[in-house]
């Protein structure tokens, strides 16, 4: 924790996705103030040369705390990382203890490579692919239902754990969007009952529905996790930039 | 740092892959004493029960550290942190100054959920996939080649770098085992130059070069990162075992 005399200038470059929703989560959690600049996809604004400069990546969501010298931070659970450094005096993302600790980073890492990567690509055969692909639609939604398995054994961990570093922290934050979305990558959650009731604890936190919102109103806790009637729609409208970007590489 | 008085007795459960050569390479770099054992995937070990009590992910690599308790650590980049909290007291893996640590962080989740993920995906499609789906081997192909793109953009940062995050870190340990693989996932260096630079710099190094063969002896640093003559056998045999995981999952 640095010694912060004012408050932080932050600014949030992100879109309303599951890896931009875990950084307005984090800084509602905190309950720090900051700026939000949403990302305009359509246009490919990611690959914009201005942002470029602060996200080599091209990627949202990125940080950019102007409290620290314009410092910028890519990779989303980074972020998280990031904030629990300068930002968190009260460890409510990340505990002090060493193991506790460890534990939550292995989790923040299960999520950011595994169910994010997995269940974004069981997104891409299911939703955005311009060919229906039954074995990739297969192989990434076999591989998230696993990932969910593995998760479900972790809440059954010291005979059943509220969250999955045992408190409340930065791994349960990384996590949510993606579960909470597990309807949009056809994926369900009837064989995962723990896994389902922490997504209904880790969404009745005043936070996480703040967090949801950015940067567009976000329904998706009180339609509890349904994906929206007009679904099609909405993946239709999201091929043209997929594809678009793609062809723009 | 713990002040720990006893050298550690460490276990490390791999296989000769870059996520398994990320974590022997860290332990060469800190000097560190472990015990190896290899994981037979040939008959699914590492989702045997005595394994998922260690990962419940169920892959390599896993750490145990028996000198603190039997504590286990699933993950390989959460691995790198763990020996970075417990065992860099000169800060090889992990710098000490915020900014220059949020770096490697930043480029180590970035590898941990893109570089891995992403060139993991272009290897099955490219190698062991049963069926030739030439949409997933160009999209995942095309995403490793935009990937390598962003570290070459890293590497030209404050007028070049030797290692991504500056100074050498865990994110070059991170990242060497799978650019170094790049020729397995039918991917060429020919257009990142700095990159292909960086490649032989840190493999010039004796930690990596003792890292590599770690279980089993290597020779892909001597092979000039060039693919095995036998690779089509590799890639039949691994080919059995990996879809008859997948058959019993």
């Amino acid at each position: 924790m640095s010694s912060q005399t004012a408050a932080p200038q932050l600014t949030l470059y992100t879109v309303g996705t599951p890896n931009g929703q875990k950084v307005s989560i984090a800084l509602e959690e905190l309950g720090l103030k900051y700026k939000t600049r949403k990302i305009d996809f359509a246009s490919n604004e990611q690959k914009a040369d201005w942002f470029i400069k602060i996200n080599p990546n091209g990627r949202i969501p990125a940080l950019v705390d102007e409290s620290r010298g314009n410092f910028a931070v890519m990779e989303s659970t980074a972020i998280l990382f990031y904030l629990a450094e300068h930002y968190d005096p009260n460890h409510i993302l990340l505990p002090k203890d060493a193991n506790a600790r460890s534990e939550v980073t292995q989790w923040a890492f299960f999520q950011h490579g595994g169910l994010g990567p997995m269940q974004g690509q069981a997104n891409h055969f299911f939703r955005y692919a311009p060919e229906k692909i039954p074995y990739g639609i297969k192989r990434y939604q076999d591989e998230t239902k696993r990932l969910y398995s593995v998760m479900e054994l972790g809440l059954q961990k010291d005979g059943g754990r509220d969250f999955l570093a045992g408190e409340y922290s930065l791994a349960d934050i990384a996590c949510f969007g993606w579960v909470a979305a597990h309807n949009w990558a056809g994926v369900s959650l009837d064989e995962f009952p723990l896994l389902d009731k922490w997504l209904h604890r880790v969404a009745a936190r005043d936070a996480v529905k703040r967090g949801m919102n950015v940067p567009d109103p976000n329904t998706l806790i009180e339609r509890d996790f349904k994906v929206p009637d007009d679904a099609d729609k909405k993946a239709e409208d999201a091929k043209k930039w997929i594809h678009g970007d793609k062809d723009k590489k």
